[in-house]
């Protein structure tokens, strides 16, 4: 360190060359919000001069032009998941450094979810030589409900300990158990302690939270969110010193409300950042990452300036990331150049002084990783599902059965109905209600084995059969259809795969994702892993699922925190009493 | 830690009697920037709840009414220097508390220059059980330049490591010798290692500094200042990113112009803070403490709510203590009430949730500190000087000599001047010259028992003398005077009282203020202590010292970092080349 320093203290005062001297930019100054005319220069990987367009030191190794282009700081993403890009960590860099995200704080929630401490340890592994700068929460919710559902892995306040002491790892990451916090109940309360105790940010996610509940969720230790959606909601927790992460994600977005929460207090607060959370591959593909974020905040009213502002310093001070979030002396050298400040695409990124990107397109090679974890088929089913498996049989003699079916009515909970529906062949037969189908969870950790099976009402899959080890949380095998043949094709084509999404009709495979990493991630790069997906999307389409994201539909239906009502691999659950239903009506 | 969280989150949620609530006060949300009507819960020393003027939960065991009151954080004094109250810590916090100062950062630098690791662990053990909360950073030049002068320790990298390792312990203090950041000199590169390898806060002291100077300054690891003052000084280092810690103190302001700054900028950036670096008591008793700060700033042109963040939340985030510095839950219950934000002045100030101070006046009592270094005489003569000790002797045979002389002018750097004096009975006469008087400088903490006398000018000092221990920065016995006689007394009179300040003419004290505690700190309070230091300044002004502020004057004559020269304990000094320079004109 003292050496590395030294070098970069004669450097900044002209003693040896710079590495870099970024001529003719218009900085764009995040602490006092000014906007003026500044060379950069950079030595060992940070600034080291910012300052009147006429650098007088000696020539420097290199120089970059940059007139008629604004300087901004490199743009940190506070939270976000890189499994929902379906892509690898490498690609993932890859697809966001060119829109100008040099810093993302991850949540491996969901390689978590499967592969318990390795698949955190494989994040970091992944991570730790890409220009992308990656610091690690420690996923506080693995499963998100034990006593409902069968994950990869269980942590417990000991994993939590342990995980907070790895390097790069910031804190804990978004507490979604906001009724164990608020509550104080044993196993929050011990996973908060580890890292209170240490000191380290806990993230939040807290949705609808708001009064008493919302400061004794506060009080508890989380102390952020990104869940708010509405103005009340959203200026609330702004009030009481919340760290608000406006969000543009592929399921939602809080930037256009937060937009008019900035205009009328005339400023961006200090505690509001940015996040995108969870983004598939064609939204990442044709909207970009953080790049999005911020012109969709110019666009909702905040002034430039101040959506580049929240897009960095203040994640930076969020996460306690001092040595970044702005372009001054002694700070990391990750630097955007963009032409239009209020319509910012980045025309070059650097990251540490070393350009990565230009025109949207990586310009340096990225570490190719070879992991174990990435050669490993994570799909440990028993055995792959036959036909008959699947199949949702009567009890034995009833000629008709009353079913409770989970219910999905587009802006509502989730619901339960019952129906009635005829028996044949012993099997329930849904033929004559085709806005019903079956919903099949298959434990696929090698843990139990088990599986279960429902129905489920609403979803538009009209025909044919999707399956998915995309399933929110545990990621356990999904499998929605209207047969079982149909059903269990996809279930081995997934399996065979080591992991994906797969969508079938009339026995044959209409699209289909590989996601071999861990079931959640491919090794392909952007623009041929966003097509795939597309054509998956295209697919379900077909088979009569609404709306521009049926995906989203999918891989929620297990998740057991969603209210009311849920599907995982031990059967229908209410998710507010935490309890299984019994999937005959007769009984309780 | 758990289970005082878990009785937070109960009174939180309104499951347990909150300890206090704040009843119809006006908030400053230092957020957002709004004001608006909020009741304020307290729970075990925290905030609990900030929300609708209408408590929902079960009886609050106590009420306090603030209508017509504005709410605001406890004042954050992000650079102080306790020693220059003259007050004990005890003393010194029932001294600022009542004017809202509830956090200060102190920097032990003097009692460091006396007592080395024992004064500051004195510091720590004298502010462990005070309702001022105290946080220390580690004092990073002791001595300020060791070639020059005898202090009582000297803090190498393993004192500073072994420091920064101890409780309530938060970064290096200000490093003033950036000669030696920039240049990266050893000794200041090792001690700067030991703070960047625990990557605590590291803060900076460079008055003037700019270009390519001042970035090397920040790259090599400090990155705040207190000392600039003009116009461009401040809006430059505030645009580097600088945590510029606006000050009012004794002897300087820079509010007045940063208030031009805000004012231009449109809001307080989040790298302004606010600080006192060094108050004598009498400024403290006439104008207040960090509420004077405030007062100033809004008369500067700071928004009032802008001054308030500034010094709260700015302050907290600065030095990374994010459990205050707002009114939130999960804040410290460190809460002001005042009548007139425009104009603030604490009508109560509570710590913790206790109400501490009321209408400018301590409501608890202090632990009354006993401490073995208080009770120590760190006035370590060999003997008290004789009169003929401090008579400047002429060589042998010289009927006159030609003898450089510290030359004072306002306003210029200190200079040197060569004189003619005669000689009698081997005695250098001054008689003829009254602007022209003694200075001696004993090393008082048991070192070496050397000294140095010369000769000064333009002190103002017409008749008599003036001793102190209080003499930046080795704080050895400094003598000013006219006889040998009179500088003797005073000099006796403050090695009996362990330290102090005394002015004596004629044979006769004139007043004197004893500081048994290091030579630097009284055990008595403000209101007693005040009229001593203001008595002594008139009684200086009586002997010819001119301008408002005598005192900034002698406790600065050893500074042997103040351009372009001084006297230590070994001698004159050229503060720039730091040499030193013989008295006799004719020697080299």
């Amino acid at each position: 360190m003292a050496q590395a320093t030294s070098l970069r203290v004669e450097a900044a005062r002209g003693d040896r060359p710079l590495d870099l001297l970024i001529e003719g930019a218009t900085l764009v100054n995040v602490f006092t919000r000014e906007v003026y005319p500044a060379d950069i220069g950079i030595a060992g990987g940070y600034i080291v001069h910012v300052g009147a367009p006429t650098w007088q030191g000696p020539e420097p190794l290199a120089r970059l032009q940059a007139h008629g282009k604004f300087a901004l700081p490199g743009f940190i993403d506070t939270h976000v998941h890189i499994e929902s890009s379906m892509m690898s960590p490498a690609e993932f860099a890859a697809a966001v450094l060119p829109h100008g995200t040099t810093t993302v704080v991850i949540d491996p929630h969901e390689v978590a979810n499967v592969a318990g401490l390795r698949g955190v340890r494989y994040m970091l592994r992944a991570t730790a030589d890409l220009p992308l700068r990656v610091a690690l929460q420690v996923p506080s919710c693995v499963p998100a409900v034990p006593a409902l559902e069968t994950a990869g892995a269980e942590f417990g306040p000991q994993e939590i300990a342990e995980m907070l002491s790895w390097e790069r790892v910031i804190g804990l990451a978004e507490v979604m158990d906001y009724v164990g916090v608020i509550g104080q109940g044993e196993r929050m309360r011990h996973i908060l302690d580890a890292a209170l105790e240490r000191g380290v940010v806990i993230s939040g996610h807290c949705p609808g939270l708001s009064g008493r509940e919302l400061a004794a969720y506060i009080v508890g230790g989380p102390d952020s969110d990104h869940e708010g959606l509405g103005y009340e909601e959203l200026l609330g927790k702004l009030r009481l010193g919340m760290a608000v992460e406006a969000r543009v994600s592929s399921f939602s977005e809080s930037i256009t409300m937060l937009g008019a929460i900035v205009r009328q207090l005339g400023f961006a607060p200090p505690n509001l950042v940015m996040c995108t959370d969870d983004i598939f591959p064609p939204d990442l593909a044709r909207c970009g990452h953080m790049d999005h974020v911020v012109r969709r905040a110019i666009a909702a009213g905040f002034p430039p300036v101040d959506a580049v502002r929240t897009a960095t310093l203040h994640g930076a001070q969020r996460h306690r990331l001092y040595d970044r979030g702005a372009l001054a002396p002694g700070k990391l050298a990750d630097i955007l150049l963009v032409s239009d400040l209020s319509n910012p695409r980045a025309d070059e990124v650097l990251v540490g002084g070393q350009l990565v990107a230009r025109a949207g397109r990586m310009v340096v090679p990225l570490p190719q990783a070879t992991d174990d974890l990435e050669r490993e088929n994570t799909v440990r089913l028993p055995r792959p599902p036959a036909a008959a498996d699947l199949a949702l049989r009567a009890r034995p003699g009833q000629q008709r059965e009353r079913v409770r079916v989970l219910s999905l009515v587009p802006g509502q909970p989730r619901g339960l109905e019952t129906i009635e529906l005829p028996v044949r062949d012993g099997v329930l037969d849904t033929s004559a209600t085709p806005d019903v189908c079956l919903i099949a969870i298959l434990e696929r950790h090698g843990r139990t084995g088990g599986s279960s099976l429902a129905l489920v009402k609403g979803t538009g899959l009209q025909r044919g059969a999707v399956a998915s080890t995309v399933a929110h949380d545990s990621h356990n095998l999904l499998i929605l259809g209207h047969t079982p043949g149909d059903m269990a094709l996809a279930a081995a084509q997934i399996a065979s795969w080591g992991g994906g999404l797969c969508c079938v009709e009339g026995g044959r495979v209409l699209a289909g994702v590989p996601l071999p990493i861990a079931g959640l991630m491919s090794p392909r790069p952007l623009h041929e892993l966003a097509p795939l997906v597309d054509a998956l999307g295209q697919a379900l389409q077909g088979l009569g699922m609404p709306g521009p994201n049926p995906l989203g539909t999918i891989f929620g239906l297990a998740l057991p925190v969603i209210p009311r009502y849920g599907v995982t691999d031990r059967g229908l659950v209410d998710t507010a009493t935490q309890a299984f239903i019994p999937l005959w009506a007769d009984e309780e």
